[in-house]
């Protein structure tokens, strides 16, 4: 499969997973962030990882669809006025925008719970102890140990960095600003990278050992994304983000251009996506679609 | 077990299950409201119906803990200034008056999947099929076919009955708007208590009849439970109740109350737990747990 069959694939299938029941507007509300227009990059690496340790991909559907659900209740939350108080997302107004606070904060609830209930009702023949598996990595990941840690540590990291000025040596101060920055792109970015590789792996059956490798994949892909990501909101555009730029640095955030400057952070991520690449090659795996995705990360 | 006894056993067991990790605000402000002074009424509940279909309740325990955790998790975001702005829990300040807003979220977003990782952690003696059922019932209950459902339709009720006055006679709007409270108050408040009674019934492998009929006890007790709760709002104190009174009414907010009055309300009250006390004796369950449970309710 290629990158975009596989995104078609995933649009058609988050669409039946999602019908729009009764109450319809926390339904409306839950489908719109996920459906937005993405790259579905979440559950494209998923589907494939399974695919490259020999399993069958159309076995991953359901848990590839909920981890985007699961990435889309961060977004909805991450986007409230209390949290970064963001209006746009790809393009679109946000959550909270189009259908109010409080409907925002309970289709994000909704979703929390959604998406491992499409997990269970559709992976039947994955069996219980399989499920029991996909579960414990899903709330691992979805919790106050993954995604949530993150998101607090970076909302309490704000303000952090609006007196730095980086000197160009790396001191203690640095250094510190550095291990909570590297706690913040882990669990707010590549913890949800690792779920989705790691539960692609576990569906395929991988030995343990291979699940180790590509958790170190995904947790190098993850920071890698988040400097692009930091990169990015200082270089473009609002049109090619889709969503408010420059916003981080404004704020005093603590990110990794705001603690190393432009340069150092190219250098770092393009370091980061060789040592993915390094993984793949090692591990003999082949995944054209892994190619493209390392690839598109990559700035120069 | 007396229900002192139940109550001290959750409380205890929740301190352990909650211990207070990096990064610590947001397990303090998860465990603030879980360990709230409290009647534990749903956690006695799972323990005491494991008990009485003859199962062993310390098996229970986890699960028991983690439907408290999934409650607070609940009144933490029915709380937020976006829902119900309430500053007042329990005699308490709200979680989001102690810890802000954003945090107030991010606890309750965790213990989504805090509590169900509990379940899956302490309780492997279950075995895998009965923890997919319990994770089936958990997030039917937790979520859009749960107590979301009810939360968004309360939410959208809200001012129904600004303009309403009761006639004393039953009439096509009456009717239509007790179909609505109805709804309410079956997911808001009888689909957490359904869910406890119908854990600890499949903890103790109840057979799927008496799993039904403890689904019905547990229906009608739940809606007996937010009628009693109405009724107090307008009938009781903020010393008695902890929390901000008249709120509803003066809201204008659809509840039992506003559409029938007072008299009627307990009379419909009083009718739902002679109903339950009937399942019990029908099917021969002794439980003075239960039978405090069920006076305690009663308003005359």
């Amino acid at each position: 499969m290629k990158m975009n069959d596989y995104i078609a694939l995933i649009d058609k299938q988050i669409d039946k997973f999602m019908p729009v029941q009764y109450p319809q507007r926390i339904f409306k509300a839950m489908k719109y962030t996920v459906t937005l227009p993405g790259k579905r990059l979440r559950p494209v690496m998923c589907l494939e990882t399974c695919r490259m340790f020999g399993g069958n991909y159309e076995d991953a559907i359901p848990t590839a669809c909920a981890i985007e659900m699961l990435h889309a209740q961060t977004l909805i939350h991450d986007d409230l006025p209390c949290m970064d108080n963001d209006d746009y997302r790809r393009g679109k107004l946000t959550n909270h925008k189009i259908f109010g606070e409080a409907h925002a904060v309970l289709a994000g609830d909704a979703l929390l719970t959604f998406a491992p209930q499409i997990i269970l009702k559709y992976s039947k023949s994955l069996g219980a102890e399989k499920l029991i598996r996909i579960m414990e990595e899903y709330f691992q990941a979805a919790g106050a140990y993954g995604v949530i840690a993150g998101q607090v540590v970076d909302i309490e990291s704000e303000k952090l960095m609006q007196s730095f000025e980086f000197s160009g040596k790396i001191d203690v101060e640095t250094e510190e600003l550095a291990k909570t920055l590297q706690y913040i792109h882990t669990h707010k970015t590549a913890d949800l990278f690792k779920l989705t590789l790691r539960t692609g792996a576990i569906i395929a059956e991988a030995p343990d050992e291979q699940i180790e490798q590509i958790t170190e994949f995904g947790q190098n892909l993850g920071v890698a994304f988040q400097i692009a990501d930091d990169i990015l909101d200082e270089t473009s555009t609002f049109e090619q983000m889709g969503k408010t730029i420059g916003k981080d640095k404004a704020e005093g955030k603590l990110t990794y251009t705001s603690l190393y400057g432009i340069e150092k952070s190219k250098k770092e991520l393009n370091r980061l996506i060789d040592k993915c690449f390094n993984v793949l090659e090692k591990n003999n795996l082949k995944s054209e679609v892994f190619e493209e995705i390392l690839n598109k990360i990559r700035i120069h």
